[in-house]
């Protein structure tokens, strides 16, 4: 019965991750300005489809195989589903649950080099992450022969296997792309692009919400866990508390409640409690929120100092907030946490782990920078980015209020032309054929 | 085994639940004019936010604590997952539901006086709403010490103890607020301003509908209800049959199918049938959800009539249905209803019932108002209302189709001045340092 | 037990499948040009409303109720939960989950046949499809006693008995409706209309792909079916291969990644997988999701050159890969699948099945068109159609940027004049009684 109830938890629980791609997707193209919409959705596209495919061939044995040396997965590749489970729970329900994972990761990056990357060394980032990036610092924290795992590192949700390793990869992939055209002023001032569209970024903001509970309550992966309510639970505690400490900061600094912020301030909130949701209490969640909804406010401030420039907050929400969320539980956590108990040893644990994935994702993101700079190109040309990426790689606007017609020529949407096969001609009555 | 499918079962509930508010911020920032969309959102926003917290803290206590005189709760404050269920639930499962909703009584308030009201003055309504406002009434509905769930008052999921409470609590506020300008004219007509985004209003009511088959269902708390299924079908049909009777009656009497009143519709009949959900037959549920339907817009045309101004038609929605469906109860329960019985005693106390919350509903609203212009003021000034409150409060419109920098100084987002700490000057390769 | 986890399982599978109609209104808006946005809305509406009560009160028993020769049902009219299930399913869960069913096989046919048709013809349409067209063929397939049943015939969640029936009465709809104006040149080449909102389209996308994990695995009806998670898996892995199939050929075709088509691709091999969902390998599914992501594109133009007008492609994403996906499972079948056993049995019967929903749809499309023109009037005016349906229908535009009141006499909506009760006129303070 108990592997029942399991599946079917487990496959909503997946369900709601994937969705939270959709959530993603509303968010970046709210976030960044209307001549990239389309872009930024694409890139969401692809980690759906081309990173899925490639962390179910590859990344899944890279990090969930038969562990080699504590580093890398050696089993499981082209089939993983043959994955042995010491939980009741289908393989199949537990592979679609990491795939959820793994693309949330990529779409961590997307956000922060929006507006001017190559879409075509998008795609190839995107495979290299749920190839390579997310796979190998995932195996040393969740695989149970990974190396962080025997120190006895904790992170029950990926605060430090997916946000910390995305938010930092997308940190310097974006500072290795340079910023957007006048983004930044030669007397050192930040030029603000106002996002083009904030219902849209709302509802993206909302399905990450509606879709997080599931990525930490449903990391338990096994519905007879007894923490999987409070896990919950302390979820909502914390977005609330981010969501409420950037509201107020804005206010009370800006002089205006900022809505990216407050966006971002929940975001910040879910993402530092991922690590902790099953170990801390309810006023520890608050508390973790409150602090994430500061750190985000001010990690955004030292991103615009630093002259890199991320879009959507990407690096500050999931980067900083994913490594204090690894370390917030070394502090918070009730059985082994420095604040609860005195007891340090777990702190160090944790703060070795966040540095490590820190460190990881900061290198591989210059890394698969630079191969894409020697490979598909990563930049868009001054014109693209100008035009904007939606018409250069996509041929057609994010909104078009009036009616037209799409600039591809028809001819390639020939039937005849594009197969090379030959109809009799139909003869269609009524068919206007002027054209309006 | 049962306490865990339960589990399963209120968490995924409760986020369905918590999504709803995706679909308040759809909706209203869909139905009210562009230049106040962002606020909408906002809205929505501190209910998630600053409702959630203060509910968790101070409202849960008052309205499921220990009983004194059947009035309020007096314990489980700041520590609401100390509560004894009876049922075989994790308490933080309970918990979080339960926040659900009371962030929805808040976003039902938050339609009705879009577009004029001071943002603090929000904020302070918000927890007001969640901290006394709902979780009194609460206590009497659904405390099984409560006065009136002793009198046998039968209120499955909430169409008085949510909605009605809500939606008079919207009335009063509205009115004392007064109507936004130029929404009434001299002669006693009346002016309707457009709905600014119908395609994102119709996207909140999908997600109304999506989370209202676990605002419904979900309020079993316990799977092993053999009524859990009826009840989603029941909720089912019922908006349907809403909506169905709305469209056609907007056709017949307008000439044309319309979409706010066709959503409105739909609503309509899911408020109604939210108290009696799990009590009635599934007929009766078609058929209060066809009187809904005709309710909701004679009531919006009463709330016009009366010169309030509610943008949204939330009272029409949630006050007026809340009351309808209340008092259907006692009509059609299954076991106790008038209509199905001939026995009136459950229908008086519905009667009681309504009557009771809808007064408190509007005492309330009036309280609540005053207290917010003796304090942070209660509306905005003329000049902040034609500029629209998105750019007064946040500083940003909701829709900027073309590339610019937002108004705010940049100054204020500088990392040194902020915090006041100096890092020394990054040197950064490739940075374009001109303004485009 | 088991009882209790299936009425959790099929009512949250329920509301995920429902709530695609969310996703289909997001769509279609978006794919059609701005002045039609509203219409196909409100077309969701009527399916949601109008085509659950047709589908509740008869199509139902049609299809589920006592079997006549094979061919029809012929009890359960008016009281579909009174039906007997050989599974520990509560039957008002069973009615709900085929509600969503019903729905779905609706909205596939509104979005071909947008942007001309006369919104009471769409009425009229839909209550046909939910009471005949659709429980028909779903009776053969799916009721034990069906002739396609007891030919062997496996279609696991609908490829045949939704996607094809639905996407075949699509194109003999639109082919009778005829192309929309300038669709077609003189010359035999085609327009190609941009789409209107592709952020809000892609969001639909998201919502379809989560809705239709319990599309397929919420089919099992039973948790205990062993099935279930790789049920999904299957799906998730169909859906990328089609995307990415779709998304690399229109790059290489096209020389743009296409969002549409990309978009279509998702969907392709959603649609294709859904009839094998429970009886294909995961390597067979993500082969199924390549190859229908080429047909959906191929079947597009196919579409186009036989100068049939399908807005948003839902011919070629139904029709064709509903198709495909119901011969798919004769080639891929693990244990009576051609390519996967050499037995030609099952892909004869699949064939046939294919082949007699694809005329029944085809034949069925253009007779419901002909039933619409004969009473209520099959296509909009000329004038309709260049102004708009929105504005014609509805009396509103879908996004209204400025502000402006709605063109409705305001007497319409007078509640004096509309329901012919006066009412003492109410004393407002401080009401500001000009037009701004």
């Amino acid at each position: 019965m108990l592997i029942h109830l399991n599946a079917v938890w487990v496959v909503i629980a997946a369900a709601m991750v994937l969705f939270m791609e959709g959530g993603f997707s509303l968010l970046e193209s709210g976030f960044v300005r209307t001549k990239n919409a389309v872009n930024v959705t694409m890139k969401i596209f692809v980690d759906l489809t081309v990173g899925t495919l490639s962390f179910w061939i590859i990344g899944f044995g890279l990090m969930f195989g038969k562990d080699a040396f504590g580093l890398i997965g050696t089993t499981l590749f082209g089939n993983p589903s043959h994955i042995a489970l010491s939980i009741p729970l289908p393989s199949a329900a537990y592979v679609l649950f990491q795939i959820g994972f793994a693309v949330a990761c990529i779409s961590i990056v997307s956000g922060a080099v929006a507006e001017r990357m190559n879409f075509n060394a998008y795609i190839l980032t995107a495979a290299l992450i749920c190839i390579v990036l997310y796979p190998v610092t995932g195996h040393w924290i969740w695989n149970q022969s990974g190396w962080l795992a025997k120190l006895g590192m904790k992170d029950f949700a990926g605060s430090a296997a997916i946000h910390a390793v995305g938010g930092f990869a997308a940190f310097s992939m974006a500072k290795y792309l340079g910023p957007r055209k006048g983004r930044f002023n030669s007397d050192g001032s930040t030029n603000v692009f106002a996002p083009s569209n904030i219902p849209l970024a709302s509802a993206g903001a909302f399905i990450l919400w509606f879709g997080w509970f599931a990525f930490n309550a449903g990391s338990t992966l096994d519905a007879s866990n007894n923490a999987l309510a409070s896990i919950a639970l302390n979820t909502m505690l914390a977005g609330a508390s981010g969501g409420t400490a950037a509201l107020f900061l804005t206010i009370k600094k800006f002089g205006k409640a900022d809505p990216s912020m407050t966006i971002n301030g929940v975001l910040a909130g879910l993402v530092a409690i991922t690590a902790g949701c099953a170990y801390v209490s309810q006023w520890s969640a608050i508390l973790i929120g409150i602090i994430s909804g500061v750190i985000v406010i001010f990690a955004t401030l030292l991103v615009d100092f630093l002259k890199v420039d991320d879009p959507v907050g990407a690096v500050a929400v999931h980067g900083f907030n994913g490594v204090f969320g690894t370390i917030a539980v070394g502090l918070f956590d009730h059985s082994q946490g420095f604040l609860t108990t005195g007891n340090a040893s777990l702190l160090g644990v944790q703060v070795l782990g966040a540095a490590v994935v820190m460190v990881w994702g900061l290198m591989g993101g210059t890394l698969m920078a630079k191969i894409c700079e020697k490979t598909v190109g990563l930049r868009v040309s001054s014109h693209e980015e100008e035009e904007g990426l939606d018409m250069s790689y996509h041929g057609i606007p994010a909104y078009n209020e009036l009616e037209r017609f799409t600039d591809l020529p028809t001819s390639l949407y020939n039937f005849e032309e594009t197969t090379g096969i030959t109809i009799a001609s139909p003869v269609e009555k009524g068919i206007s054929r002027e054209i309006v």
